[in-house]
């Protein structure tokens, strides 16, 4: 059962607020969708956000809506985590509300709610299916910081739901980032063997593949690069042969002055590798 | 005295904030500046916000910096208030910090502080001129809500300093709109004739209109559309041989969504119009 809590007109096109109860994570969980004006069977894309977000930065600060609106491709936003006041929190912002890390927790402190891998490859799509009319055989991801990552380790394990992938300064690496320090001890008992399959350098590694290419944008001047640990994704994506095509921008930081700067590459980028999906 | 407290790289050029100790409002004072990469002096256009905002909302939610950077022009985001810990305020949201209402008090509660008339008229173009290399001669001015009413009226009175003037959804009336209400009393003690010269209404019924055409845009589904008092203005304008050119939009409301859906239509305007001034 959805609720619409927000609907406003934006280019052409309504940028909208939903909230839900979610079955993965048991809680009241939001997202935001973005439809453009069309009587066609669009395209929609998936955005994942970073560390601290909810549905609202992405909205509100990416300037998303102008291309989309162009292109006619909806965007669906989620939530980055379980919300709410029964939900376990953390005075450290790299845990718990605002920093789900898009994995399925196994401690019994977190797996009651803490499920936004569910939520992101199982749960979501199915609502978007029942739901909504778009074309849900030309579904992409991408996503930024953490949620680069996110979008990077769910494409990878479900090439049949995600059929276009890229990324915006994403966290490549979970067992090193100390981004995600606090998440994998936390969420996941630094059980390396499940770590692996929610790290997008270890399923790389492990020849979890895609046949498409994988688009990355950064700065340079991003004041966490050296935790993001994308070159070394790159040296392993070239290892084993998953398509990559990373540009590194000078100048730019990690804030959403980037990801505005870069929005319309990406939104051109699935664009035009989902037109002819089928 | 300006001191640079953020600068971060966005589309091809900086968006910078500046603090400094406003002569006007005697305290520290914040705008926000869009510089464009270019050797040649550029125009440059001041954005006044709407009531709560500072110059943090127009800059990460209005999207203006493509077009800012594709049209090398500039923008200064001044705040919309004095603020700090010894300025006066109030409990409500339409007074006090973030409600300067760009006039001068003249009341002895709030007169020491809230000059935001001054600052903006006076102040900025000189801080401007003494410390940056834009070009003083092709000055624009444009605002939202309070700050497309700001906008207005300032313009008028400053058809040298202000070559070009438009307005998203401006609050066209202070003597009627519920906006204003506590703004006129305590900050103009109601005296009728103080608040006449800020009040973009009557001011034209005073004649003081200028040469170039004012562009005016608002939605139709504006939730505050019956406070802002556009069609009133309009008739003043046209009775009194003041150009002006208003868009309605059916369907959208007040907010950043709808600014920043015409954001590129106002750079445009401002672009053409200051294209030729000497």
């Amino acid at each position: 059962m959805l609720e619409i809590i927000e609907k406003n007109r934006c280019f052409k096109g309504f940028q909208e607020v939903y909230s839900h109860l979610s079955k993965s994570n048991k809680c009241n969980m939001k997202f935001a969708l973005y439809t453009p004006d069309t009587n066609e069977k669009i395209p929609i894309l998936f955005f994942l956000s970073g560390i601290t977000c909810d549905e609202q930065n992405f909205i509100q600060k990416s300037g998303f809506q102008k291309f989309a609106s162009d292109k006619k491709i909806a965007l669906i936003i989620p939530d980055t985590s379980p919300r709410g006041e029964n939900i376990k929190n953390s005075e450290d912002y790299k845990l718990g509300k605002g920093a789900g890390f898009y994995l399925n927790a196994i401690t019994d402190e977190w797996k009651q709610h803490y499920n936004m891998y569910d939520y992101i490859a199982d749960e979501l799509p199915t609502i978007i299916e029942n739901n909504f009319n778009f074309d849900t055989n030309r579904i992409g991801i991408f996503g930024h910081s953490m949620g680069g990552g996110g979008a990077i380790q769910i494409a990878l394990k479900n090439e049949k739901i995600f059929k276009s992938i890229s990324a915006l300064s994403p966290i490549c690496s979970l067992f090193q980032s100390d981004f995600s320090a606090m998440a994998i001890k936390e969420y996941l008992n630094s059980n390396s063997e499940i770590i692996s399959k929610y790290d997008p350098i270890s399923l790389i590694k492990n020849s979890v593949v895609r046949k498409d290419i994988i688009k990355i944008d950064v700065g340079l001047n991003d004041e966490y690069l050296k935790d993001l640990y994308i070159s070394e994704f790159e040296q392993e994506c070239i290892k084993h042969d998953q398509k990559i095509d990373i540009s590194k921008h000078k100048g730019y930081g990690h804030n959403y002055y980037f990801v505005q700067t870069f929005i319309e590459d990406h939104i051109e980028f699935h664009y035009k590798n989902l037109r002819n999906k089928i």
